[in-house]
């Protein structure tokens, strides 16, 4: 049989943008006895992470956990709240809109898709205007749903959703906000209910740290209404008989029980460090890796400061450098991987991951990876990266790692 | 936060017919680093992945693999296969079957049920003749598949599919078969290509000795030529694309990696002990397990000897008895999970799960626990079950155990 | 290389008396990442490992714990109390009684080794009153200390410690009491400070429940005085430099940091359950696994019983039945370990042990194993002792299982 | 209870000169359960564990494994070779060697001990020709053994063994020689036999990555001859009778099975990668934080470049910088461990481990770790180390990273 210990001596570095690097003590917990998903401990688990969860979306409404992957929860957003042939407004951010949006054409909606032209739309965050533009346009309420990507994980860019909830607020519209935050969750200031989102989609295994194979639907009053008439059809994704049976903590069909213990060490981390100090380590990590790329001389992905994703960085290789050629000897040689450049943007860029279980010296791990590896690869580089992330990161205030004891 | 290490001193005994106890090897394996699904290793784990899985589904035709739940991909072999309000022949064994006939109403399909009147049905299997019947009735095929349970997990009835396969070809009709075998798979022999199943729906939480969150379809050619006109909307179950990636062995999404390679050393440890002796170790342990039942004078609730499960006994409880007080008693007295009864047989049996990660000793230990705990609950038994097991076990021929080394 | 998953489908029973099983919960603790032993985290995880494990000796003075099996802390009990030359009184309670005497002479000690005659030795516990007598006849006080075992792993032998101190103060003998109790720590009622004991030596594999490898020394006033004076060599062993850097919570050469996070998980377990009702937990295994003996028509190789140990049971075989040639089957078939018979038991006798991670049913499938194992090698038995045994643990008023939630 | 979580959100760098971190394959293969320690499975492994050893120390002699730390080792090599009242030569490398000698002391032995003068000893490798010397003027040869350490932990100074063994035989002096590399060992090359050692001291947890808890003694003929008529009293550490078990892979008493799963996984973990690739690892790996040392404008602590070491490098600290105070910061801060001066080096010093599990961008972490530590610290530094190591490694020709697929 093929092993499995895939990586040489020393750590690899898993620096895509997600799945990102599962802490050792979440590989622990889910490493606990399978347990009777009927049995009474069972239920006093579902209520703690069910509890858990909603603190991380900002919402006192019901989060529906799937024993699935994101991609799922997108198809779950979409048929528990739709009809066939409904039409949906969904903004192209990126490779992941676009594919939520092909998702949408493949259960029978109609997606409507704008943006920005060509790859100026991969580079800039969703515009509300052109949303709000939309919506005052369609005086007869055929839209009968706003699907926007909060953290673009192709390209790096972390859109307003609350400028997104003002515009449709604006045109009067009676539309649903569905938002996918599937890489932005727990890395990115996200809030459920101020910025009155309709479906939240997220998944496990980016800011939770977890392995794939959980997926979320945080969900409003308002949605829960409209699931009421939605015609597509739908059972394994159905919102209504899960809602029921998780006031006690339980499933209406096998939960995947060790990635829940995966979930609930997750929380405890997550809590334990504080949302908002998760959210200042990403927004310091990200500022420094920008700063790097800037000092190499390339660009980032993102062409809009506003929007800059904490989660992830985009790097455009210059003409004539294919990025899926420096990416592949700096896994070969320094044994990291880094995210391709996906759909448009394909061997233009590649992406870095800085994203969960991540700090200041993993990022200067990766940022001395991608600078040794793009000088291997014949890119000049400006300046270095690396020692303007240090100039940056040896200015910051942060208060001393405190000890457990 | 919640304490999740629920158990006292010693061993808990998850004797469930499903989730099955999680070996150490398996819950080691999943603690592996998560890897980039993208990269070259990734590729390597899943093509060895799905090439072992079809070993245990004897066939040689795809298996398509889920992140997700067992209900998952009943969902799957409904929406690759058939279009809205198509009519498709399920047969009542128990409360899963009527599970997957209330999921195929609410994917807008005419399920027609049929089975033995009242709790007989739920004491035997499938009865092929009279799928046959309704089948020759049907001259012009308006039944676009046949859809049995393999081994009905709340009954411990394992149903005869190779005649099912008889009895549609019998009628000389078109029909599809689809065929649940989510608790029998790599426990109770089962023949994907020989018995010409169309879908054999599938789950890792039960043979497989993996946690929830894995599922399979496995499909034959038949079923992919009907998925091409098949009108139910679907995108993440979508048979196609994932079949197509999985050439290379990738996934179209995110598959859930750290569950993969529990998979991985599953298909190590079964096909190393080899399918047929997992089948006669399963046979021996349930032999075992009814001796004890009809020692101690309680009913089987399966009441066709050539359709014993060998995964689980339902076990009749006196009249003036409650199943799960009973339970309880075990539970609280001797750390052991059993099975409740389900719909219509709440309250009336318990099942005893003997299946996956099981010996002759993890069995004694069970059947004791149950004699035992049926004395406290003030239950006059006929005699000793363990003494009866123990009796059958010591005559059987088994070889030594071989020492790795 | 040698594949290390040994054992095949099911779960292995090691019933041997020590190492005994050792939780999944320790296994994991172990598994957290080394840390620096001179960093700031060590020094609580020091402080609460030393202060927690004084708990389970009932002990105010120090434990010396050693990075090292416990062989070694019987040289640390000698070598620090002792001079070359010296006289000490060890009584022969069995095989490991023997060794411990054994040590002594490769020490350069003078052991003086007494009790009762033959095989009759190893079937009782010390005889006090022939110490009392001995020492009252050492006028001259040249016996510098006495030595004895509390739980003697090679017969089931648990002695009365209590006694051997009463009879050293009737003596009026300045001699120093030295006691072995490697495998009865944490399983059978011990008390260090009560029974006025200068050095108590224990090891981690029996009923703290750890993988061997940490051993201790828990020492009193007067045995740290003679320290000062004794003239043994010693530096690894030496008590004053480490019991000093304890106070800190360090210690003065690497401690094997993995194994005392198991440790300090150890010992959450057993005082959550509590030492009183670990006590009674192997109390009531140890006497149903006693009654299964007799029910056979065997004899339980203790012949006095109050002094039956807790621990394990040794089980003599008839004669004409080599008892490792019925081990060898039972291994072969049933997958389960149980001891061999050591020194003047070989081949006459195996021992059962049940400690540590023990409960009703882990010990019913122990004994279903011995009892069909006694069955295929031809042994006839009286009775059945799997019954006697349920019928004695159906009875036992114990209080329900507490969910952690 | 104490969390033993003790760090935050990203991984901790523990880059002290060990332990060295322990990878995950080792700490997985630790979670294997405890088994029979003289049941049949337990031989198969420890005459694998006994032979691949034997290739990381390049002896066909026998190996002898400790249950036990690496101080302990010390001592047995002490006392199976030695006399009460012995007169042994040692050379003063650093710390470890002056502890080593007064462990000497503590024995009974008299340890000579040479060295050049103040911290210019601490500075430089064993003085090969000084041994000479002595010994030469040993003509009644009084002198029993001579003890060096190969890779002094304290300062970052691999000694030149083979000179040493070349020195003795120049002198025609029968002496002993007994060397210690427990923090060398598979890392950097070691040659039991060809130089001619007699007593090879090591540990587990620097080069072969495992927690502490395991020694070993290499022993040559000439070793185990001495040890038949050496008088130091010793039976734990005793050799002859473990490598008389050792034939058939089993141990006198009980060794610590868990550790030994480490040991077996690290022995094919390295043996995997070839002794030969692990030293050019450490080599390269050394070289730069050598590079970047002096680009820093700072000392490193060995003065002499024929004998760097390969496992850490000793960093002084300018006049006027307190060294505990930085590694203070950097620990606070970028929450990485260095380790400390010790001895004579108090303050004066700090020491990076780059050994184990270790790669270059783990080196590069570790490097800005203590770059921006040392300038947020006050010290002015002369240039970029983490630049001059980049430029360093980018250069280096290493084979690409091979897929185990």
């Amino acid at each position: 049989m093929l092993k499995l210990d895939f990586h040489p001596a020393g750590r690899h570095f898993l620096q895509i943008p997600g799945p990102s690097p599962v802490p050792d003590r979440i590989l622990r917990a889910m490493s606990l006895p399978t347990i009777d998903h009927r049995g009474p401990e069972f239920g006093a688990l579902g209520l703690q992470v069910l509890s858990g969860i909603q603190k991380i979306f900002k919402t006192t409404q019901p989060v529906v956990i799937y024993p699935a992957s994101g991609t799922g929860a997108w198809e779950a957003a979409l048929t528990n709240t739709l009809s066939p042939g409904d039409t949906v407004l969904m903004y192209e951010t990126g490779h992941f809109a676009t594919l939520w949006k092909k998702m949408a054409e493949a259960l029978g909606l109609k997606p409507e898709f704008i943006g920005l032209p060509g790859i100026e739309g991969w580079r800039r965050g969703v515009q509300a205007d052109a949303i709000e533009a939309r919506l005052r346009a369609d005086t007869g309420h055929v839209i009968k749903a706003v699907c926007v990507v909060h953290n673009e994980t192709s390209t790096g860019v972390t859109s307003n959703i609350a400028a997104v909830r003002k515009a449709i607020d604006a045109a009067g519209h009676p539309a649903l906000l569905l938002v996918d935050t599937i890489s932005g969750l727990a890395a990115a200031d996200y809030r459920h209910d101020e910025w009155g989102v309709d479906v939240t989609v997220s998944g496990s295994q980016k800011g939770l740290m977890l392995p794939p194979g959980i997926s979320f639907n945080a969900v409003s009053k308002k949605a829960i209404e409209a699931s009421k008439t939605a015609k597509l059809p739908r059972a394994f994704w159905g919102w209504t008989e899960i809602i029921e049976m998780n006031k006690t903590g339980y499933w209406p069909y096998t939960p995947n029980t060790n990635l829940l213990y995966g979930l609930n060490e997750a929380l405890d981390m997550i809590l334990e460090e504080g949302l908002d100090n998760v959210f200042a380590r990403h927004d310091r990590l990200s500022a420094a890796c920008r700063l790097a790329v800037q000092a190499w001389g390339l660009e980032v992905q993102c062409a809009d400061p506003t929007v800059y994703s904490p989660i992830l960085t985009g790097v455009m290789t210059p003409e004539g450098f294919d990025a899926d050629a420096i990416r592949k000897i700096i896994y070969e040689r320094f044994n990291m991987s880094l995210g391709t450049g996906l759909g448009k943007m394909k061997g233009r860029m590649f992406r870095i991951g800085h994203l969960g279980e991540a700090n200041d010296l993993s990022l200067m791990a990766t940022l001395a990876g991608c600078e040794m590896g793009l000088k291997i690869a014949g890119v000049k580089l400006a300046g270095s990266g690396v020692g303007a992330a240090m100039d940056f990161l040896a200015e910051q205030k942060i208060p001393p790692l405190k000890i457990a004891a």
